[in-house]
């Protein structure tokens, strides 16, 4: 069998639906593997599911081989972000298990193999693409978010460190501290401890929750907002649907209208130099 | 009395405005049973209740025969969700009560009998509708985000099972406690167990409850906004006004206007021709 | 003086724009007062303030009596809803402070007077219509939670009254555990109670959450988009600013164009017949 | 050197990418600093940390005596809000730091430093801006929310001081109560104590929760919508895209019609009277 006909077979082995279904089944059964090794069972079972695991392992391992050979190249496979997802993955539940060091983080990486689904199931990539696109908006308000917390932990640090160290003793506890107050989790109790010191120190609490609860609210609802609504408009405006559609229609038409005036008045204009 | 003017007389009554206020109120009434029975109460009056909850049963099963015979056919009946649904409560709700073993069986089936005021009133059963339209695209969005639950369990419980068995055992448990960390509920007390064993184990809650709290409010938010705008637009369209109302009505009349100036071409082209 | 000068006097200290600001200070002196009376002080302190409270009392009496004189009639007053506020909360602080059993209520009669402030200052005015104006539709999404709420207390306090009766002993009690439970407040310590019993009783607690969040959720955000929006358009409409402004005007205009149209066909036509 | 040629040569400095990139990382650096010092450190590295505090200082104050002097004169320096947040901060931070009083005051502005960062990345001025326009209608929606409060807190104060004056002695301790209760902190053990008095009290506690979770979502989702709509529109209107561009371009063209068609009309009636 030469080459090219090898990889037309891949191809067509990639492309099938049935294919398709049988990956998505050995991913969740991957992770049902996963999920079955975190509870007590008999060391009989459990070398079952590690076989188990083994099989999965080179099932994806020859499954990405496929995948790469019925590329154009590995080049052309490569600049598909999904595509290195996938190899990450792949290549990263390859560590092996028999050392006592290794075995952890083995199990730990095979874990996120579960994480194919989205790259494999067309309606996640697509979420997941929404998601991507509201990050570089996201990456700002998260660093104004940032100083604001970063300023209230130097000033909680610099009061309160000797009212209670395991809450304010330096910047980075403080920070978890804050993160604390900012969920709302026994707040209280942290606030009513500092104002046995100072009296006025809810003002430091009251101000924090106000700014932070604004800040990330609008960090939240302003980013899905916009994400929401252009992909809303575009979706509308390609099916020619809804307001946007309508309005769409409208230019295009006002565009060939504007066209046929200009003939007309072309024409009048030589009816009226003729008459 | 022949069988179709039994027909007719069943559809007057199933139409009757006041039959249909009459309903409303026994249903009412039997959810007030149902909460009267919840309180420690003579035998006596248990007693009553017990023979009020049978009549309402009953009267339950009388309406809904009397709305089957009113409908063309059982097929016809059944083929409106809204009707499938009340047959399923009024049959659950036959369950006997007799035996101890059935009788907390029958008592619960009997509780989603209050559910029948959502198809009754018009109202609930428009917003229960648009809560339908929203379930496709909430599915794809729970489906992410308990592959994200199932991911940080599975790491959960190879982790943290020697620290505290009681919320870290096994993958299910583990799956329960990132639910309450998800909800902020005495998180901290989680965190700081672990993080006497991993200093680090912080960026696995924090991570956490970041992408959670994005996933989560981007579904609720997103969707909500989906399905609302889409309506909000539909019915201003319909009505003709508001924004997408407007709009509709340029886009109909630029139709219009376009055939005219088609017309008005043609009518300058033969004036042009002759002179 | 007779008793139409006597009016205009009124209506000119009514519509005096200082009159108006001395009035919203004697609300906010009346407020701390409230305030200021719930500090232990000397007796001394308190029959000032006593005495005070007894003076913006009487002046909030004179200044009522003022505006129903200044106004075209009782009739007329009494149909601006805004009026019959005033009057209810001016009246309801005249309930006398001397006996020891009235006295807190006339204490607590008199807090209201604060609301006073939203119905003299017009942004507090206009932002009130909003919310009434969500009243309608916030009703029967209430109406679904109360259901939703009254199902689960039902089933609650069926199951888990032998439990902990202080929890679910009837099915108010249930009403108020279901409460907690939605706002997080500890409802893990509520779930492990009940699951020793009923192990899959977490079901029961996580789909009350999700159902809970997701009504409660399109409750708020649904209404808050609803009513926002429209104004939004209402006044970039009002204001032919905005996008909605300008669809406005290119309606406005279409409508002009289209009659023009309609001349210029009938002169074609006439230009078509002649030659 | 001239004075102009001084100044000219400031101006290219101020003006110069890498010296603003200089000044980023020097902002950067002293928060570093800042964050540092909270860590307990051997008195050899806290004095240089000092030194290099005092160096930020000196640097902060070289750079912008470079901008007052690059600046057409301190007129048109101290007229951007910017230059005036900048000038505060480092003003603050010139507070000495010997003695033990002053040092503690010192420290804390000194903190405020980094948020030079916020006036120094375009994006995140931007950001703030956006923030500080919705400020106007934020403040009547705090005030509304304030009243609330107000109200709440003199009823509870008045009813339940006797019950827990820790919770309720007076009207600001109430505050506190009720911020604590509306952020779910422990809310359940401040009703059960007062339910124990007076058993309708949940009443008092339910209705604040639902007036404050509308009033306050409705204050953060609202504004938020209301500032991000508008400026999206503004944004698409400017780049011509998207549904607010395409109508922008539509109105613009109808006005282009529209003074066509009154040309093409005016030629039609000299051509009908012609002929």
């Amino acid at each position: 069998m030469s080459a090219v006909s090898l990889q037309n077979n891949l191809i067509a082995i990639r492309n099938n639906k049935i294919f398709e279904l049988f990956v998505i089944g050995v991913i969740i059964f991957s992770a049902l593997i996963i999920g079955a090794k975190t509870y007590h069972i008999s060391p009989g079972w459990m070398s079952l599911f590690e076989a188990l695991d083994l099989g999965v392992t080179l099932f994806f391992l020859v499954e990405i081989i496929i995948r790469m050979v019925a590329e154009r190249g590995l080049k052309a496979f490569f600049t598909k972000a999904w595509n290195v997802f996938d190899f990450v993955i792949v290549v990263a539940s390859l560590v092996p298990v028999d050392e006592s060091e290794m075995a952890l983080l083995g199990r730990l990486l095979r874990i996120f193999r579960v994480l194919r689904l989205v790259s494999i199931i067309p309606e996640l990539r697509v979420m997941l693409n929404a998601f991507l696109k509201a990050i570089p908006r996201m990456g700002y308000v998260s660093l104004l978010m940032f100083i604001i917390f970063y300023i209230y932990a130097a000033i909680g640090s610099t009061l309160f460190a000797q009212i209670n160290p395991v809450l304010w003793e330096n910047i980075s506890i403080s920070l978890l501290t804050l993160f604390r107050v900012a969920t709302f989790e026994d707040w209280t109790d942290v606030m009513y401890e500092t104002m046995a010191v100072f009296p006025f120190s809810w003002f430091y609490y009251l101000s924090f929750i106000f700014v932070v609860a604004f800040v990330f609210l609008n960090m939240m609802i302003g980013i899905v907002l916009e994400v929401m609504q252009r992909e809303h408009e575009e979706y509308d405006r390609a099916l020619g649907q809804g307001e946007a559609g309508e309005v769409h229609w409208i230019r295009e038409h006002s565009e060939a209208m504007e066209k046929r005036l200009e003939r007309m008045e072309e024409m009048l204009r030589s009816i009226e130099s003729k008459s």
